[in-house]
């Protein structure tokens, strides 16, 4: 992983799943270690435990903080404590990974489900980015290597097949999660603004399909597990430069339709 | 237009923009017309005199709706009435032209513009769509010409190419109205999907993008007028077949990227 050319990362729904995963696997990677802020909803509740365990044994490396996306005081505090911690030196990747799925077609699909998954999936990569612009400014600014990259500032943002509108005809029946897939269609084009918006800064925004994964969210009978996902997300993530901004691949870097 | 194959039509925002120029070609057109429920947020204020004065001149082609399609509560009411007046034969076509559009950029947009922005242009036509079936199936199952068409059952969704991935890294510095372009953005993925849903039914689910047209809403500046853009749509509507399931045309009927 990218542990050489990246110094801090900020991953969001870090508890469990993918999000955990990548915290495990960025603290076992080589040395330099990055510098995490492994966040989640709850982190002194049981579903905090095996994060707060992972923190313990690495107490130079991973800092957990209370982060809940859907809350902006949360996200204005969480900002602030990160920027606290970071100094000059800045922010050099946000991983956008918290997210909620409900199950839902169009007609079973409430409005309240529709606001909810939106304002945690959409709203909530948005307004954490727009807090932390200075630190990943500050990163951008920092580094002296040329281009774009995660020796810079990188924002990633989870999205999914599900959200694709070419793919969304062969894949519909069996997943029928309309919110979800309305969520990720409307965070890809989150992302070409933030990739157009922030380029003039040297922030790069792109947006990354985890695969389908056997985790709580995807399901036991999905493709592949974690391990091959988030080992090729981070691969994915250490070799970006300024041709990916704005861009959506897969795990294994490979772009995708929208 | 569609005059001799759609019987029964209701238009969301009718009372200005391209809502009431749909309005008025309809009636203008060939007889026997159409019969419209036209709605509006406030039909009684300022703002619905031009609406209600068409309606006074052709009170045998257009009932006058409030309708509120940020309100479930004004839906729900609406169609309760629709449902009153239609009888067995159903709706035919329901266009959901209504929408917010508020200028800014990542940087600049609010979470509150992105949650009203969404909950008018997306979870509006949602609900309204989800109240409107069974009248959508009636007039689907009421009708005896083969395949997919308004003269069964079509639901149009407004779009934009403002909402399109490929499209926006060429217009975004022009037009940074991001809440609006992850509005349309979402709203083609919830067309995708009530295609997908709604086949079954005969009902035909459609986004159109009116092109960039001198209104309110896309200013002095722009391309084409009214009349045209108006022209234009109404004959795509009319063409309408199965083949347009879940597609995207602009008002020419040309097929446009996600």
């Amino acid at each position: 992983m990218a542990s050489v050319t990246t110094r801090t990362v900020l991953i969001t729904g870090a508890n469990r799943g993918l999000g955990l995963e990548m915290v495990k696997q960025m603290v076992e990677g080589p040395s330099p270690l990055p510098y995490l802020f492994a966040c989640c909803r709850e982190p002194d509740g049981p579903r905090g435990k095996e994060l707060q365990a992972l923190a313990k044994s690495h107490p130079d490396a991973i800092t957990v903080i209370q982060l809940d996306v859907a809350d902006l005081c949360s996200i204005k505090k969480c900002a602030e404590r990160v920027g606290s911690l970071v100094g000059p030196g800045g922010l050099n990747l946000l991983i956008n990974n918290a997210a909620v799925l409900f199950h839902g077609t169009f007609q079973s699909t409430s409005p309240e489900d529709m606001l909810t998954t939106f304002n945690t999936n959409v709203i909530g990569p948005m307004s954490l980015t727009k807090e932390l612009l200075p630190h990943l400014r500050a990163a951008a600014l920092a580094s002296r290597t040329p281009g774009m990259s995660c020796s810079k500032a990188v924002v990633v943002n989870l999205s999914s097949m599900a959200g694709s509108m070419t793919g969304t005809p062969e894949s519909y029946s069996r997943f029928p999660v309309m919110s979800y897939r309305i969520s990720k269609a409307a965070l890809n084009m989150l992302t070409i603004c933030s990739a157009l918006e922030f380029q003039k800064d040297n922030i790069l925004s792109v947006l990354l399909h985890p695969g389908w994964v056997r985790t709580d969210m995807g399901g036991k009978e999905a493709d592949i597990d974690k391990l091959e996902s988030v080992g090729g997300l981070l691969s994915v993530i250490d070799s970006l430069t300024e041709k990916h901004n704005g861009a959506i691949l897969d795990y294994n870097g490979v772009s995708l339709p929208w």
